[in-house]
């Protein structure tokens, strides 16, 4: 075969890249690929928008499945994103024989075993380098560079929005409304970012890493997300004097019969290497039983760098149609999959240490009765910072734990709250020092 | 067929930490590869040493021979590194149909086009992910996850000795003997750690490194190599004031018709993502036209980082050799290789900003002397540090230039050292602020 045809549904950006992409590097794309790889047909609802890509107009159509159903495509890539029609077209793809190339985290976050179970049925590849940190070839790293290894740990920033609105606010010390503001006008943000900021995008993400670590589909609601949206530049800056970053982390931990799947701000120490993560980057720190750290670092989202990861699987599946074979290697990269989903343990058993930001009345005892609290939930103290009174006459008390339970920190938190001398309601940030 | 038979040549620190790699984690390899893989045979001089590890003992030979002959063996493992007869027994191996792994840089760095050539004539796969980075998956990096991209940019620290080195001169202050002794009786680096500290190994890397990103083999000896024994605590407290952490660099970089490709002690901004990168891990950053920047991180040698990379390269084999294909992808990824070797640009083309430090005797119009050397050369002053004298008279300057011509910068500081104020041999390092 001197050639794999591929269809694309989806023109948007980074379909858009992807043309570029083909078309601007062809040649040592062929040159790596081993073949040439054409482009036979584009789906989009919008055919007239000017993508600033010179194209002949008869690979234009507004109906996907002449994209599917045409018998010259060998391979499918799928970058409408989303979960209707895009399930469709691509178990249709694979019904029809076609490989598939997909950028879709939410697709296959939630609907991933069925996909995945699809791809084995009808003896096709499935490839979803883009789904996960943009660029980064992290899938890869884990179906392949790897393999050799049980993944221990998964960190990861995950979402490039979220890094850039705590970038910004722990540089500038603005609120996180108005970094948000900034980052809408300046077309870095989504308006309003929801996905983004409230740790869906992120856990999606960590539900694909995780499910080809372990080899099993992972049950994507059961992942813990908590978001960006209440933290203040005050709960930065006292992170910082404790000498901590805060960042919004989706991570993954290998516990032996049951996993730590979880998202939510996070406080790493400032000499972490994830800690140096900054503006939209994304970045997986991983551990592994043999490898030990490692860690992926790029630009996680955006129209070129996405296009990288696409077009790198296109040539990897055209380096196997060249020499007719398949079945190299299953969905999530192990042979025997386990089947049943992966135990993700109720965040409710996390033991981690914790940082807390009291608002409470600037009165004599208000110490005593908080560590009072936490003593009755088993939650020993390690560090506290109490500041003078501002205006208001409350006071910020902050504080640093050691290991606590989390159902013991929730219950202790809203004992606090109750309190007749509380002002607000506690912060409360997990601290990853392990 | 239900098994894949490995045979291990070298059985040192890397391949006591393949077999056990292989043993502990037989099931998921297993899993992962699609079929068992078995331990055939153990070639070493040494077959009495106790490797805490329990085998067979008629697994192991000294005659590597019967191993390179065995014809159920699929895939010879060779771990003894150097030249010869690693050389001898890899083409040995390819010319009986065995694809091989190995972790021989200098090898590959060295004679790699006759490794590349032998491989395709013989119709097998070598694989070498173990050769750069120990157990960072930056050969797949290249070969397939970042495929779609040309490389423009390669900047490395790929010798975790020569970075601990750097790194406890920074943290501690200490002259590099001193610190290179205790690295010694610590085990941490070899007695003396010539190829290490020297850039050797480094270009070793790099040269592998650049023969994937552009599809050729380069030639080892144009890559400029300077070692890291001249370095002072002084010249590293000195970049601290600038802003800059000194990091042993190999640095690649597509000029187009020509390369970049050379290996020196670098002055990198303390916020680059590589300043971050200390004690004896390595690390690789990346810029791709699609992908932008990207770096890789992880242990960049030791027992079991390295075997988790040569056992990813067994598994990948092993999930190929099931499937009875062959040649998905040449040694270096590239199908139509130039067949001739890259151009590296002469070292005194590179331009870059340099830092100086002068030891001159304190006396009216030293400045103005070297100053007028610089400008005779084309090389302008961005800052200056004039400290105060020391016990004998003497006085650092220090500096840093704007661009200047490597030529230009050489001519200078052989100007400088020979003025009769001059009371020690200039120190010259390059700044990457690109």
């Amino acid at each position: 075969m001197s050639e794999i045809n591929i269809g694309i549904i989806g023109f948007g950006t980074v379909g858009a890249g992807t043309v570029e992409a083909l078309m601007e590097n062809r040649e040592i794309i062929s040159n790596r690929a081993g073949t040439e790889v054409v482009i036979r047909k584009i789906a989009d609802l919008d055919t007239e928008s000017d993508r600033g890509i010179t194209l002949d107009r008869e690979l234009l159509t507004t109906n996907s499945m002449d994209v599917i159903e045409d018998p010259n495509v060998n391979v499918i890539v799928e970058l409408i994103g989303g979960m209707e029609p895009a399930k469709e077209y691509i178990l249709k793809a694979m019904e029809n024989g076609k490989h598939v190339v997909t950028a879709n985290k939410a697709l296959l976050a939630e609907h991933g075993r069925e996909i995945y179970q699809a791809a084995e049925r009808c003896g096709v590849s499935l490839a979803f380098e883009a789904s996960v940190g943009g660029g980064i070839p992290i899938v890869r790293a884990l179906r392949c560079g790897l393999s050799a290894n049980h993944i221990q740990t998964i960190m990861g920033i995950l979402n490039g929005t979220s890094n850039y609105i705590l970038t910004r606010m722990t540089r500038e010390g603005h609120p996180y409304n108005k970094v948000v503001q900034d980052a809408v006008s300046l077309g870095l943000a989504e308006d309003p970012p929801t996905l983004d900021v409230d740790g869906t995008d992120a856990a999606h993400k960590l539900a694909i890493l995780i499910s080809i670590a372990f080899g099993s589909p992972v049950s994507f609601e059961e992942i813990f997300r908590e978001g960006i949206s209440s933290l203040t530049p005050d709960d930065i800056r006292f992170a910082s004097e404790f000498g901590y970053s805060v960042k919004l982390l989706a991570i993954g931990r290998n516990l032996g019969d049951r996993l730590e799947a979880r998202v939510h701000p996070a406080m790493i120490p400032r000499d972490h290497i994830l800690a140096n993560v900054n503006e939209a980057y994304n970045a997986i720190y991983l551990e592994g039983d043999f490898v030990g750290p490692n860690l992926y670092y790029g630009l996680g989202a955006g129209k070129r760098p996405t296009a990288s990861a696409v077009v790198s699987d296109i040539i990897d599946l055209a380096r196997h149609i060249r020499l007719g074979v398949n079945g190299i290697m299953p969905p999530l990269a192990h042979f025997r999959s386990t089947g049943h989903g992966i135990t993700i343990r109720p965040m409710e058993e996390l033991t981690s240490e914790f940082y807390f930001r009291f608002s409470a009345l600037d009165r004599p005892g208000v110490l005593s009765r908080i560590a009072g609290i936490l003593a009755d939930q088993q939650i020993s103290i390690f560090s506290v910072i109490q500041k003078g009174r501002d205006a208001g006459g409350s006071v910020p008390i902050v504080m640093l734990t050691h290991e606590a339970l989390e159902s013991n920190v929730r219950k202790a938190v809203s004992l606090i709250d109750q309190l007749d001398v509380a002002m607000g309601k506690t912060v409360m940030i997990r601290v990853e020092n392990r």
